[in-house]
């Protein structure tokens, strides 16, 4: 076999086998097929796009490409959750001790933030003495014993996806559904999930701009879990403005606390109720979508929820007081309005400028080695479509600084009031098979 | 500028500017633009095609990567040949002292062959005594005085696309018109054609298999030409079976004596004539095609030509009485017949594999290391049309060895006796504009 005869096959329109796609991808890792070659397949994918099932033998030559992580000692259905991006994004925060809580195991390996995207280990972190160092004996037993535990990614997961995501970055091929997908999926399959809770998010903070890509992304990776025996759902949320008010490690802790109280924003508690519901459906706890919500709804309301969310915390060492006193959370010495410069409707929060200007405050790293600041962030007051009155407060900044003069700027040209505009849908559709 | 940037500015179908072009080819040149950034670049316009402009841009950015052959000091419009690929493709060696004895200044840079297309160098060689180890001084003077002369490659032409065709072979982009057009063009104008004749050759031998990939490769290239002032005019030849009778260096020689003293075989002599009168048309020295055809004519007729072509080879060391006596010339010790198996008319003899089976004799480089036989090859004396008898002797095996089974295996499978054929057209089509 020559890779140079699999990209003229691509580049004529033809579907690869799963032997020529474990082919490329195999040599790949190794090096024997160069970067030249494997950027031209990219290309030719792009053009060609792939079928469902070269999407399939794509995704499991990835995940084969390395270490994988064997969960069976682990009870249930373990279903993983995963958000394409997305800024002040709180989700997982309440799911994992949410779904814990009615049964379906939650064994979450969790990565730190980079760019204006936040990682949930720092998010937790910012909980005194929570820590993801544990052993994976310990990790299995917390999970079987608690439904709930996150461990700190290690072993060498899908080195294919990781070498090919670098290359398409600097040759014109990330805006491939068939690569992103596949991509996506790979690295789900690879930490050992069974079944597969997708968050697509749309709009001008999120990877795909429109419903459109948003829902054909949705629908190619739903069908590359149900063909590799992963079932998966996805919901198709709204990233036109950050989901619920924080943004910020500690800041969204206290407000996932809120949103576990059952007075959370709305937007939030919809989404986590849409998304916690397919994976409690498909880890086996309630027969339709319709029960799985009410369980839900039912262990938000008698404080079961959480309880587990105290539970988790301080099985890894976290403080869990800060459940009830949110005040024992690290918070910034100030806090600075950004008040609305005129009358009108908020018509525009661009959310990924809104995780940028986190990221300068310190919530977020701009390279690997950067160290973050826990308490920093912003708290949104106003959400698109409410009503402002010049001098309103927008939103607080919380610092670590008095100087906020390039944060307020950028702030500024993220935020647009106008005449009128209507609030956004939050949640465009659900996809389930 | 990002090299990144204009890779998605390709993909997404939109055209470089020229500074952009220049960007690409100048890094690319330098390696500071990588391989897998110029082979997802390749892909994208192997998919997005490219503009006139752009090909101009291209073709200009390539010739000036490296050296540029500075031709001035030779009087007159110095017009350039070329053929893409072809098997015993003797007309370089007819067209060179023809043109030249009506007024037009052949200024001929040549390489040796490589595979089984030969090289004129390789052919003139077989002359004893001839060589073109010629000063530059020498080969101007040359030139100016007798209008004609052949000079072996020199100088670090077009790097860029040397470079870029390597990577293209491997990663699946070598069929793009843009980029053909622009590799061919750039060669010839940085070894200083001030116009340029082009034989676009297609069918089973040839590199553009059909008449419409050949007639767009032919636009492409005079359309480059005239926009970066080099008047250039293309002919679209069959190449569905050798051209003339022989195939091999010493035999193609004896044939373009023939030609040049007029009764050379018919095809041969009329893609000589047609080349030549567009050759002499942009030279200067005709108004019309119509008259260069005559000129030309006329010249072989009054052994003009052939005087010219003593004089060439006399000028550069060779011995001028094989003219006269073309059995000095090298000699096989071997002539073995392939007789034809039935009764019947020819209806295929596929140019490139008989171009390989004379490779197999000998005739050809398998790698530039190899040495040649000048003398091996292959005369044939059936053309596809032709009724042959069972017995028929198809053509002349000219072998260094008896033991020729492996070869004549090859050219049975090469040729095809059917019950009808018609003999093919030779010239398709001339874009003079």
């Amino acid at each position: 076999m020559r890779m140079v005869d699999l990209i003229m096959k691509k580049r004529d329109g033809r579907a690869l086998s799963e032997e020529e796609i474990q082919f490329f991808i195999e040599g790949y890792t190794k090096g024997e097929i160069p970067d030249y070659q494997a950027s031209a397949m990219a290309m030719a994918i792009y053009f060609q796009d792939m079928t469902d099932q070269e999407r399939a033998d794509l995704t499991m030559a990835m995940v084969h490409s390395g270490d994988t992580i064997d969960l069976s000692a682990i009870e249930g259905v373990k279903v993983d959750k995963h958000s394409t991006g997305g800024v002040g994004d709180t989700t997982t925060l309440v799911l994992a001790p949410l779904v814990a809580s009615v049964g379906v195991p939650v064994a979450k390996m969790s990565g730190r933030g980079l760019g204006h995207t936040g990682g949930t280990i720092d998010k937790l972190e910012s909980v005194a003495g929570f820590h993801v160092e544990i052993s994976n004996d310990e990790f299995v037993k917390l999970v079987n014993r608690d439904k709930v535990a996150v461990i700190g990614q290690s072993g060498n997961l899908t080195p294919a996806d990781k070498k090919l995501y670098a290359l398409r970055d600097v040759t014109g091929t990330v805006d491939s559904i068939s690569l992103i997908a596949s991509s996506i999926m790979s690295k789900k399959i690879a930490a050992g999930a069974d079944a597969i809770v997708l968050d697509v998010k749309t709009g001008a903070g999120a990877f795909m701009k429109t419903q459109e890509e948003a829902k054909e992304l949705a629908h190619a990776m739903v069908k590359i879990g149900n063909r590799v025996g992963r079932q998966t759902m996805a919901v198709i949320s709204d990233m036109s403005q950050p989901l619920g008010y924080a943004v910020g490690n500690a800041l969204e802790v206290k407000e996932a606390i809120d949103t576990l109280k059952g007075h959370g924003p709305a937007d939030l508690t919809e989404l986590v109720l849409t998304l916690g519901s397919q994976m409690v459906v498909l880890g086996g706890k309630a027969a339709s979508l319709t029960e799985a919500r009410e369980n839900l709804q039912e262990v938000i309301a008698n404080g079961q929820a959480l309880e587990k969310f105290r539970q988790f915390l301080k099985n890894q060492g976290g403080d869990p007081s800060v459940v009830d006193r949110p005040e024992k959370l690290p918070e910034a010495p100030f806090k600075i309005q950004l008040p609305a410069k005129k009358n009108g409707v908020v018509s525009e929060i661009i959310a990924n400028e809104i995780g940028v200007a986190a990221m300068l405050l310190g919530a977020g790293r701009a390279s690997k080695e950067d160290k973050i600041d826990l308490s920093v962030g912003l708290v949104l007051h106003k959400k698109v479509g409410d009503k402002v009155m010049q001098g309103d407060s927008l939103l607080t900044i919380h610092s670590s600084s008095e100087d906020v003069e390039e944060v307020m700027a950028k702030l500024y040209q993220s935020i647009t009031i106008s005449d009128n505009a209507e609030k956004p849908t939050l949640i465009y559709d659900s996809v389930t098979e």
